[in-house]
């Protein structure tokens, strides 16, 4: 066997051997096949698909590719929620708490950011004192503990895929549905959850453009984990305006906090719906009673004390749960609108990229981030606006990318003169039994 | 501008812009876009395809990498024929003197064999003293004192396409019909003919298996010809036996002395047709005075002393062309038929590798050559045949690769119980005006 065989064949249409596929899975992790070799191949993939059976093996060898959790000794049922990444995205904040008030573990290894889109960890890391790089022996405790903890991805989680996304990214071969299913699945597989909620976002500020290929995408990846033996739904939900209302780190958790405190805006909602999904996924709940118990989690206010226990937990200070105005915000400016009507658009990269010009996200990944800055939008797509309303408050650091922030935001948000149709917040659902639409 | 754009475009099945072909053609030369970038883009051209025009483009823009060479001041027609290669497809050896002889020019430059394929350069390096390598000055003076003259490809025609190929053959992307035709043309182009006659070979021993293959990639080299201002056509010519019954370095310029005599087989006829065509192509000839001036230079045995004078002029010992039976050959061997019937099928790569395991061809560019070996069928596709008859003489140096050759020509030779249908020469013509089916 040759990585040219491999080529021909892929070229040719048609479906490689379970052994094919580990054979250039292992050879590029570990050198043998050079970059050139695996461009095309990737290239190849990109045009000709991939059918399941081959999605799954690709994501099998990556996943095998490094160390893989092992999570039985918890003793419980353990449940991972999987964002394909947004703007203003910061559900797991909150479903840390609830999920685990609700007699689940959750053990989370979350991402940083990079580009327009925030990450999870850089988030909990602007609560002073907060330690998101737990040993593994510290990280079970506190799940087995507390019932939730939330870390950054360790070091050698599918170094495969780690290798193989950068070469996708400067070869012009990320957007391919198989591909981008492996390197998903293939971390999401390694770190060790029985029950995963996958959260596929369409729209402006996310990878798929638009719901049906959000549905494809969503669809394959049920299929791969059912094939590894997980309990595995995807919701399909949007991602056309920023998800929360707070954009930038600190700015997300005291908006996490307020959703914890009852605060029912597109942000809740769409926490409400992951939730049930992912309790109803477990099989020790039905849609009804996981509603129940969601609604419980809130009103007791023990998913607010359960963060903040878990902040403890990790070394952070809770006070600042329990009283976020303590956070350092930036400082306040506006952006208004500028005619009369209701807003009909929202292009949610560019508010991402206006956080990132004030310092709230990076470009590269050595980047250093300030956690005070962000943005506050007063308005979503539907809103009526008169010249001159607030549109979106900007907090920045001494001025810094204040103009461009501003900028990108004037332009992202669209004012027409007719009233646009509501935004649902999902799409679809899609399980092993199929897909249910909304 | 960037690669990555340029990936994208082509990935999405959109017309590449002249100025984009030129920017990765000249980028990938000057090593500023690197090989993993570029073979991703070669297997997007590979499955997508390109225009006419785009192919074309990268033609002109791989031609433009290196020297270009001017033929004007010759002052008469300058004729080319390039085959896309075979086994025992010595037909330079006799078209330069029998064209010379017919008031052309043929100024060649000729490539080297590696693999199961031969080259004419290694073939002529069989006659002693013959210089492959003369200088731009003594080869014009050659040509234009004797009428034709052939040497191995200069350092600088098109390096585009040497890198570009290097990269094609170890990625799966060589098999692509604008990519070869691109590969092609950049070097006749570059070589300054003005007058050129493809042979584009379909089957076993070919680079294309089937003659609809043949007559896409003829069309589309046609075409790009024409676009540069060439008078061009391209004959589509069956590779499913040995071109010539002998195979081998020196057994194959015995074999083009026996043409230049007047000995009528399947080699002679084949180098009939292309004569004829490029004569016609000039413009100073019809196919019907083609056909008498062609004949005459046989006849008259001028073609075999034009033989002689350029083997002079190149500073190679004339009297191997007049007494072929100086040549040093190997050892006798045969190979006999296993049962009666008649020749139905012969692989005709599987001939060029047993003359490669007797020392006769190159696996690696470094190989030498022993000139003395190869083999001499005793058939074609289509010869009765009993138990025992000699298939082929093989000719081999104190017994190396001979195990292996025979094997490989007895496996090659399928003998069956019915006669095949007859194999014509050349399937197709493709000019300017057309195709003209034979």
């Amino acid at each position: 066997m040759t990585i040219l065989d491999i080529i021909e064949k892929k070229k040719n249409k048609q479906e490689l051997l379970p052994e094919e596929i580990r054979f250039f899975v292992n050879g590029y992790t570990d050198g043998t096949i050079p970059d050139y070799q695996m461009s095309a191949l990737l290239m190849a993939i990109l045009l000709n698909g991939m059918t399941d059976r081959e999605t799954f093996e690709m994501t099998d060898a990556m996943l095998h590719s490094g160390d893989v959790v092992d999570m039985s000794a918890l003793g419980g049922t353990v449940v991972d929620k999987h964002s394909t990444g947004g703007i203003g995205d910061s559900t797991t904040l909150a479903l840390a708490p609830i999920l685990a008030c609700c007699g689940v573990f959750v053990a989370k290894m979350s991402g940083r950011g990079l580009g327009f889109t925030g990450g999870t960890i850089d988030k909990l890391e602007s609560i002073p004192g907060f330690d998101t790089a737990l040993g593994e022996g510290e990280f079970f405790d506190v799940v087995k503990r507390v019932g939730c903890a939330v870390i950054g991805q360790t070091g050698n989680l599918a170094p495969a895929d780690k290798k193989i996304y950068a070469l996708r990214d400067v070869t012009g071969t990320v957007n391919s549905i198989p591909l981008i299913c492996a390197s998903i699945m293939s971390k999401k597989l390694a770190s060790g959850s029985d029950t995963i909620l996958l959260d596929v976002k369409y729209g402006s500020g996310a990878f798929m453009p638009d719901p049906q290929s959000a549905l494809e995408l969503a669809t394959k990846m049920v299929a791969i984990g059912t094939l590894a033996g997980k309990r595995i739904g995807a919701l399909i939900t949007d991602m056309q305006q920023p998800l929360s209302d707070h954009v930038g780190n600190a700015l997300e958790i005291v908006g996490i906090v307020d959703v914890l405190k009852g605060k029912k805006n597109r942000l809740y909602y769409e926490i409400r719906e992951v939730a049930l999904r992912l309790l109803a996924l477990t099989g020790k709940y039905t849609l009804e009673t996981a509603e129940k118990a969601f609604q419980n989690a809130i009103d007791s206010g023990n998913a607010l004390n359960k963060f903040a226990e878990m902040v403890e937990a990790q070394h952070g200070d809770p006070s600042y749960i329990l009283h976020p105005e303590k956070f350092e915000i930036g400082t306040r400016d506006v952006v208004t609108a500028s005619s009369d009507g209701y807003v009909t658009k929202m292009a949610a990269a560019d508010i991402g990229r206006a956080v990132t010009h004030l310092g709230g996200g990076r470009m590269t990944k050595s980047d250093a981030i300030d956690f005070s800055v962000g943005v506050i939008m007063h308005v979503a797509i539907g809103s009526k606006v008169s010249k001159g309303d607030v549109l979106c408050e900007v907090f920045h650091r001494n001025g810094k990318g204040l103009d461009e922030a501003k900028n990108l935001i004037a332009n992202a948000v669209t004012i027409g003169n007719s009233k646009p149709d509501e935004h649902k917040i999902a799409y679809a659902y899609v399980s092993k039994d199929g897909v249910e639409m909304y």
